[in-house]
């Protein structure tokens, strides 16, 4: 058979067939194949225009039509699939072909898959891929990780398909092994943080002060024009402005259950894994799972009635939920970046925070303004340990902590749960604190376990006999 | 050689020295193996007045010396050393000998370790044992999983050394496989959470109001006396009294970084595994990760140094500290326990609450009076599903959220760090209100990612085409 294609894809649902136009769009020619040929069939239909995407029906021709070395996109759902997948691919394939696994892998599954592929010579990437459908379509923010040689080879298509941000590819070479998927990982939940800060700030305008959609929407687009301009602020007004045909908004019909596929979890393990606070995006995904648990929540608001307070909409209060939620971003991402140093040095990945900021400008979920002032963080100094120490956010968390503090203190008057705000704080006057009580807890500990404990000026470990 | 040993212990580390002392006062004698035979021999000689304690110092003579079925407890270092350890015996075990891990495995282990000895014929018990020295010396609070067989043979000698209760023993069967050793992991969850909330009280007396530690002592002293009373709240009062040989309080004097061994993380961990929500206790590992990070808190005091506020003792903010605590916990142990029955349903363990609260009454290191309302709670109704729904807690909670409000504001004022008791006021809002914001963050995943949601009042998937 005539070897005709460029790259080869498998798994044909939306991500992967945005993926294969948006390659296509690049003047690559692409073969697909997917599990259900039902899928290709009709995909291969729908884009009858196109001449170099090609549809087959089993794995083996699939493989076949691929130049060498071929290349191929996994976009399947994470877990078994893909091990199961990787055991279809391997007899087909020869040494140096290239695996690559654009799904939300675990990382921990991508570093053993690239172990267990270089047994048989087949090199392996985990390539974190954000942007939605959207973003697979027009450019998505890519996270290439895995073996060195392959990115050689394959990073100018991933760079000809991610999105450009002034003409920069929002696409780099993360680091060896599963960092690509790691950094993905730490990216979603960074996006769960955003999402639960700015679901209480909608809250406290649409409960504490009965704030109209329409008049939200305005409110978001505002801040989407200053130091909040993100894509998720741009999609929060463009949603409470949204009608359905009969003219209500659609936001006001949705049951209120987060959902949510393992990333934010992952994520939250594995600073508990590091020992790396992260308690804002950790709690984001505690509170996904309270909005899930909605019939104990009705039974106990039976129980527990008191009313939420009411308060007067103003400019300035307004200007304070902008603060605030802009200085809980900022913390939000510095725990991340906190968590993404360790990982890198434990993993010895040698990770570029700078790079990973600068590729989530555009594309993604989470891009926004706001990450370049992180680029030129790490630009600035590589070797920074926590981004509360850069000079580009110091003024920051100045200027706007004091409005965290405020609506804090604001909606626990109201009975208005912030539980995002409130890790967001609670890690800030924390981790500033040059003097915490848990000299108390190491007290405890020896006192019940003979623990022992450092004295505070010779460091040196004792025990006391307490009793 | 002549069987003489009713039981034998292996690892003579500060609790396994105390257990051995323990069982042998309750008339059993006991046969003791040490890795390192320097101990063991210590050991023998500061008890020679013992007549029953024997040390060997191989492991075969000193299985050869229990009578059968031989009970052998191990009272090692959790992990790797466990596994080689059982490697190590089983080829001197028949079937119908009874290995006993007493130590803090993970519960995952445990299972597997259960599974893996069934195969040789022996019988494997994963028991959870809490109080710290002195418990294990004078009785503990024992936690037993695993196989029920070997739980009839062992029962006697474990109920003869635990802690008793109005002449109950603070033991019982918890189930299955790994349960005694989960439940365990719970309650030293439990314990981070009890420990992190006075930590906080503790420094809102200590930062916000200059209290001398004597009469803070008094203060926690009072406590115990009321609805706190508990061993954590006497220690504490015990430690904040308690000088050193110059006269300077001991407490004053330790370095302010607490440690922790891995169970309050794997309780979290497993949480989120489980998506329930568990954040006061999850917060509390993350502070002790914090609390580790001196160095960089005190850089970061150096930049952020805003003095914190001083508020004027008086016995009214002393009451609502007092209430504020005291509805954490309640707090904090509804979301323990939700976790276990989260975890009971999964494993199919079906654990008796009643009894769990039950037998932590006394012995453990969270051993308190209110341990006793729960068990109540559970007694009174077997399937219930939240502590919040009890009426033994509801007028607890409604009477005292208010101080707690009250407390997290005037910290927050104060900016003194309040991260558990934070946790905790923001989990009762949340988990008791009827309609939560997720219905944005459903928009939103719906927008970006086509992932649907469901309609509020069909209840059907829908997705809107947002754009």
């Amino acid at each position: 058979m005539e070897q005709y294609s460029d790259i080869g894809l498998i798994g044909l649902a939306v991500m992967g067939q945005n993926l294969v136009l948006n390659i296509n769009d690049n003047g690559y020619s692409v073969s697909v194949y997917n599990r259900t040929h039902e899928k290709t069939k009709s995909f291969i239909k729908n884009n009858s225009d196109r001449k170099t995407i090609y549809g087959f029906d089993d794995v083996s021709s699939f493989i076949d039509s691929l130049k060498s070395p071929k290349l191929i996109i996994m976009m399947i759902k994470s877990g078994k699939p893909v091990d199961d997948l990787i055991e279809e691919l391997i007899p087909l394939l020869k040494g140096n072909d290239i695996l690559i696994d654009g799904g939300n892998s675990y990382y921990k599954d991508t570093e053993r898959r690239e172990i267990y592929s270089s047994t048989f010579g087949i090199q392996y990437l985990g390539v974190g891929i954000s942007g939605g459908e959207e973003g697979a379509r027009f450019g998505p923010s890519i996270m290439p990780g895995g073996n060195i040689g392959a990115w050689n080879i394959v990073k100018k298509i991933l760079f000809d398909i991610s999105a450009k941000i002034e003409e920069e590819p929002c696409c780099a070479f993360i680091g060896r092994g599963g960092s690509g998927h790691y950094v993905k990982m730490v990216h979603n939940g960074i996006e769960y943080g955003d999402m639960q800060l700015i679901s209480e700030i909608y809250n406290i305008m649409k409960v504490g002060m009965n704030i109209p959609n329409p008049e939200m929407s305005k409110i978001f687009n505002n801040w989407n024009n200053g130091k909040l301009n993100s894509y998720l602020i741009e999609i929060t007004s463009k949603i409470l402005n949204h009608k359905d045909e009969n003219g209500s908004f659609v936001v006001d019909s949705i049951l209120d259950k987060a959902e949510q596929k393992g990333t934010g979890r992952w994520t939250a393990i594995s600073s508990l894994e590091f020992g790396i606070p992260l308690n804002l995006i950790t709690e984001s995904v505690y509170q996904r799972s309270i909005s899930s648990l909605k019939s104990l929540r009705t039974n106990l608001s039976q129980l527990y009635t008191e009313d939420t307070g009411k308060l007067e909409q103003n400019d300035d209060i307004i200007i304070h939920l902008q603060n605030a939620l802009y200085v809980s971003k900022i913390i939000s991402y510095s725990q991340g970046f906190h968590l993404l140093r360790e990982a890198s040095e434990n993993y010895k990945w040698n990770l570029k925070f700078d790079e990973i900021a600068s590729i989530w400008r555009g594309g993604c979920i989470i891009r926004s303004g706001f990450l370049s002032k992180i680029s030129d963080s790490y630009k600035e100094n590589p070797e920074l340990v926590h981004l509360f120490s850069s000079s580009k956010f110091y003024n920051e968390i100045l200027n706007n902590i004091e409005s965290l503090r405020l609506i804090v203190t604001t909606a626990i008057n109201l009975r208005i749960p912030v539980p995002g705000l409130c890790s967001a704080l609670m890690y800030f006057e924390s981790i500033k604190s040059k003097k915490l009580p848990a000299n108390l807890i190491q007290a405890q500990r020896d006192f019940f376990g003979a623990h022992g404990y450092q004295d505070l000026s010779t460091l040196i470990y004792t025990h006391t006999k307490w009793y």
